[in-house]
């Protein structure tokens, strides 16, 4: 009963928020294990693909958040599989023992079986992908001015929105705004006015997880943007030239992915789970897998369903109270104390459409509009990890609200060589 | 004499400045044509190689700084050749025709033929080449904490810096506190403090631009770091190994390159012009190039000499003040009135060593340690393009000096997708 190896794989909201609530404990040792040396608070990533933000704004380097935490130690590491019956897990910088074991290793963009989507549709998961997304919307409006031909230009100035869940309809918004407010002094021989933005869902409508009321709000609200939402199609082609659905074709330089997600491959390698579609892994009401009593699986990459048997969304408030049940649990088996179910405390959910309007769901509690969008910047805000990001955020709405400027309208090659040699690294 | 066209190409400090200073003149056409949709302020551009600012900091894009100023035209192109006789600039968006040109394509890296080096020691002039570094320099400290064995752990945390001018000497500086400051806390298995800097120049001393005892002096607080300043070895191979020097190698994983510039290469493309060793266009007292009093290089691309024939140095300050001699030629022309020869005023220089120590010249001033390090600060601060880089920037500085923390420490992979696809974009 000595020293419990307490292994951590993935350090999202899940992984941060269990650490966080471990690190006063002497008698463990706690391994946290990303592929990343940073936290990425995902919520705000459109907010970078939309150059609103720097990538630095929404990370924070794992290590110097538990840098007084003596018990806690970090490794940048992919762990590949995990050895149930050995209690350790694989990762590329060897294998590490546990007594217990989070995995909440998150989930990527998927195409449903058409992965050569995605050099034409970046999806909107990690920060090389919101730098892409925004290298490619600011090029296209560069590309439209120095085009003379009008079907041409017409074509850089489409962007076509795949997908009508929260991150499509803040991308879709977000570019809908920037090319009416931000951008429309700054070019000569377009009008950034005449960009067209389709959202296109394949369901009946757009925010299907919300009250109806308010998704029907929140497209009036994309409209006035000049975003336009085509729904009941679903994507059957996308090439260079633009998308295909069904019959339809939209010629667009521009596709964005916020259509699926499929959960992190470690999941594949735990023998006795169930996967559902999309690769989550099933897990009881203690947040275990089968005859693992010492396993936790959450975050995006679980599959765990509330007291009405209603499945818990992907976001980060489910991943964050997962985190925690994760280590109040572990205190509870150190004290010799019984074990408690999981159970989810629904704080609501929001969207927001551009810069000054959302839609949020608090229980009753409706809003939209203007005061909708306001409690949507002090939650956000409030969440996010370390104090400098805070105060750097708030300046840059700040500023963005005041000017409607953008900070972080960069366009940055991927290219660091000046010289065409290849060497090896 | 209806309706001058001017053209401007590159956006850096020449650019710039030359075109702020004709934004209010409705009698001639003003086109900026870069390559990048950003002005760059390079005299920052090590800090975020070294993960203490954010590349929108430093970064502001072109057309906002001119989105008020109607006889301004901004295009994103890359110009490739000057037709002297035809009066035009030859571009991948067309060509462009001048009766006015102002060339001030800067200067890029340069390895004196040894273009192979680049793979293992990047240079730094581009924002990707920042955030290469900075990767590099990080991976670094991750790959170390998981190593077991001495010798490569040793190699890890090697890092070669190669060039004392001031490039080089605030790279080490920036290496030599980092790791000794802001990272010592954040690592179990490694002390960061065994971090090796060498800095490496073929001269006998570092900053060989800089009066002899400041030079001395900044050297002894580069030691104070823990910076190892070796002089007057020439870098004769460098491999994935490290750095030969002659007889001796440096075991090194990570080695930077600060050592050489070589100007753009548009300059070639002038006839009748002499370009000096590496590759900047002579021009005359009135920065034009011989038998044409319309076309005018300035900035890192050209040679030009003091009163005393001195050649001016490839920084921030000359460029400016060559952009305003542009513009007010031109005016001069306008007005019909005699053109006067540009005379550089001296400003000084400076190099700033790690968190709070810098060496200074003014004139006859000389200033070391804490007290130039304030006024380097002030004086870099004010010459920032754009209020909000301004404000952002004094708040991440202030933080990092009070906390130790670099804000920026983020290892962004380079590659977004998440498949293997082939597509082609």
């Amino acid at each position: 009963m000595t020293h419990k190896q307490v292994l951590i794989i993935g350090a999202g909201f899940a992984g941060l928020n269990a650490a966080k609530r471990l690190r006063d404990l002497d008698d463990i040792s706690i391994t946290i294990i990303d592929r990343e040396n940073h936290h990425l608070f995902q919520p705000l990533l459109y907010q970078v693909a939309m150059a609103a933000l720097s990538p630095a704004d929404i990370a924070v380097p794992i290590r110097s958040l538990f840098a007084s935490a003596q018990n806690i130690r970090v490794v940048k590491a992919e762990a590949t599989s995990v050895d149930l019956a050995a209690r350790k897990v694989v990762t590329d910088a060897g294998d590490f023992p546990y007594d217990y074991l989070l995995l909440a290793c998150g989930a990527r963009h998927a195409y449903f079986g058409h992965e050569e989507w995605e050099a034409y549709a970046p999806g909107l998961k990690t920060l090389p992908q919101a730098t892409e997304i925004r290298r490619r919307v600011l090029e296209a409006f560069e590309a439209a001015e120095k085009e003379t031909d009008f079907e041409r230009r017409r074509r850089h100035l489409t962007f076509v929105v795949v997908g009508g869940g929260p991150t499509g309809v803040e991308l879709a918004g977000a570019i809908g705004e920037m090319s009416r407010f931000t951008l429309a002094q700054d070019f000569r021989h377009i009008d950034p006015r005449q960009t067209r933005v389709i959202l296109v869902e394949a369901g009946p409508r757009i925010l299907p997880s919300f009250d109806e009321k308010l998704a029907a709000r929140a497209m009036r609200d994309l409209e006035s943007l000049g975003v336009q939402t085509w729904t009941g199609g679903a994507v059957t082609d996308i090439t260079s030239d633009g998308v295909t659905i069904g019959t339809e074709h939209i010629a667009a330089c521009t596709v964005l992915w916020a259509a699926g997600v499929r959960a992190s491959e470690i999941g594949r390698t735990l023998p006795g789970v169930t996967l559902d579609r999309s690769g989550r892994v099933e897990v009881d009401d203690h947040l275990n897998i089968p005859q693992h009593a010492e396993v936790f699986v959450a975050g995006d990459m679980s599959r765990s369903v509330d007291a009405n048997g209603k499945q818990l969304p992907g976001v980060a408030l489910v991943a964050m109270q997962q985190g925690i049940y994760f280590a109040e649990t572990l205190r509870a088996d150190l004290r010799g104390k019984a074990r408690k179910p999981f159970r989810y405390h629904d704080l609501g959910q929001m969207a927001t459409i551009g810069r000054s309007r959302a839609i949020t769901e608090f229980g009753r509690l409706r809003l939209t509009g203007l005061f909708a969008w306001w409690f949507w910047l002090i939650v956000h805000i409030y969440r996010l990890s370390g104090f400098r990001n805070r105060l750097s955020v708030l300046i840059q709405w700040a500023w963005s609200y005041w000017t409607f400027g953008r900070g972080a309208r960069l366009i940055v090659g991927k290219e660091w060589r000046a010289y065409g040699a290849e060497g090896k690294v």
